[in-house]
């Protein structure tokens, strides 16, 4: 599926052709898809990601492109990131700390990256590049157990653990900058996310990436409790889509927007689908891992109507069709991501 | 007024008595009241403060308790927390950067003190004293500007400024650390507290310690805008008759709980209030400084039925009745706070 092909609706190659935009976290999933996109747009596209193994960073994803854009090595905790936010008219703000459990192992990393580097980066527009717009990915993980679902903007917030409160300022840094200071700024909550360049090499970062692995290499995936838990997934072209059409709207600026799913799918659902479609892999029900059940949340799953007023997008990728394209990248690509 | 005063229903003395109490930020405002009325219940008390220039911590605070507690000079952001937390049967934690206009200023600085501290001190407590029970200062101004009111702890979060978000998350953190580590934690959420040993060297913390200063200065005092504004306000010893109580109860763990006034005030009758009770001083309206417009959230005040039902908690002292206390505590020790 090429970017174009995304969303007929709006001009998203006459917005960014020509434009110069920078990707934080570029190399890794969902950054370096949308970096892909934006050169295929006709975008001056300027990645940034510090690489930092097991983070889902890999330069494989940029496979291609590398003549096509520039990619520039470095860690949004550091120096640098001063001159790099410069000049460019969006910043699609990917760079962060996505695993829980590496937040609950480590929390004082998960804040550097998630708070300190966040509020760097916002200082560094304020200083050099006021008239830049930032959209930052944020998440679902951050409202916590639901109250109601599906979950919308108004659903209170309640983090689980140490990653759902760093993110969660985060987010409320680029809402306060823009509110104060004018840096133009969302946020789009992105649910589970998956699809080609999504990390499979450990499980501590996305469960569906690794049940995607297991599903490949033949093996059985185990479903934790009952299999009945409700969860959306929406396939990575859906949400670069999401990102390209925040980045031209000047209606989301100073918001927080869900992505959404197109329906809830169950655990069972999802892996019986993973592994009809593979071809390969088998699944079981065991009992939830203690460490795991404490930070659980249950059923989840997003509205994403906020985001069909604002930004006129809808999921459009079916789950079959998005594990049937996944499924092929990985076993293209697999030397490069197993 | 004493602390066995605050609360004759329930017994203070006989909990506290020969109990370990930590106060983080214990030569700052509430902190060194609380302080002081843990020494005068029994309590053993290791107070520990930074003693940063300007922040409000001052060692007259603790004046005449020199030799019934013990003064650790310490930052919470360095090493030693690790060792100070230790041993103690309840850590009241209140060491923090309050200022608003500071949080905007040097982001990073309040960042440090109010979330990444946070997360060492619960750090330290997993590793070195599980057993604790740890009561946070939060406060009010997370709730942003007021969907409804009074403000319950329903409200939605929505800070409106670096500092805000950083409590928030610090905050979180504690409820957190209550749910999956089980560390006993609870935070109130303070409204505008007054009272003696607050900070009046400058007004860039909490306006009405300036107002009180001017009026004792019998200087006249600028209300912003028409006057009209509502906030409450709670006396110093009962918000630590607040902390005394949630320190000894076990269903405030991992809640937060609103303090709140007896009643809104406006701006014009809590200083018209002011200059009559201190006999001196004199006050006009003035148009609101754009600085401080942008991140005003209009009338604010919280309803503290919560506190009521779980901690048997209620504000008891007037406004007319603090504001006499505390212009005397200042006309008494003007030389140690101007």
């Amino acid at each position: 599926m090429t970017a174009t092909a995304l969303a007929a609706d709006v001009d998203l190659a006459a917005y960014y052709a020509g434009r110069s935009v920078l990707v934080t976290g570029g190399l890794g999933f969902v950054g370096s898809n949308l970096a892909r996109a934006l050169a295929d747009l006709g975008a001056w596209v300027v990645v940034v990601d510090s690489l930092i193994p097991d983070y889902g960073g890999c330069l494989f994803n940029l496979d291609g492109y590398e003549d096509r854009l520039k990619i520039n090595i470095a860690d949004v905790r550091g120096h640098g990131i001063e001159y790099l936010v410069r000049g460019h008219d969006i910043i699609f703000n990917l760079a962060g700390q996505v695993s829980h459990i590496n937040s609950m192992r480590d929390p004082f990393t998960d804040l550097d990256i998630n708070c300190r580097a966040q509020l760097s980066i916002l200082e560094a527009c304020r200083e050099g590049n006021p008239q830049t717009k930032v959209v930052f990915a944020g998440t679902r993980q951050i409202y916590g157990a639901p109250q109601y679902l599906p979950l919308d903007e108004r659903h209170p917030v309640h983090p689980a653990d140490v990653n759902g409160i760093n993110k969660m300022a985060g987010e409320w840094y680029h809402i306060l900058y823009n509110n104060v200071y004018g840096i133009r700024a969302c946020s789009l909550r992105l649910t589970n996310t998956y699809g080609p360049r999504m990390l499979v090499r450990h499980s501590r970062q996305t469960a569906l990436g690794w049940f995607i692995r297991q599903a490949l290499d033949n093996e059985e995936i185990e479903i934790w409790g009952d299999g009945r838990q409700l969860r959306d997934y929406t396939y990575v072209d859906d949400v670069v889509d999401a990102f390209l059409r925040a980045g031209m709207t000047e209606a989301v600026n100073g918001k927080v927007i869900n992505l959404g799913g197109r329906a809830p799918v169950s655990h069972l659902e999802l892996i019986s689908s993973l592994v009809e479609v593979a071809g390969s892999g088998s699944y079981r029900l065991v009992p939830f891992p203690p460490e795991r059940k404490v930070i659980d949340i249950g059923d989840a799953y997003s509205s994403f109507a906020l985001a069909a007023e604002l930004l006129g997008w809808e999921p459009k990728v079916s789950l079959r069709q998005g594990l049937a394209e996944t499924t092929a990248f990985y076993r293209r690509h697999k030397e490069h991501y197993w």
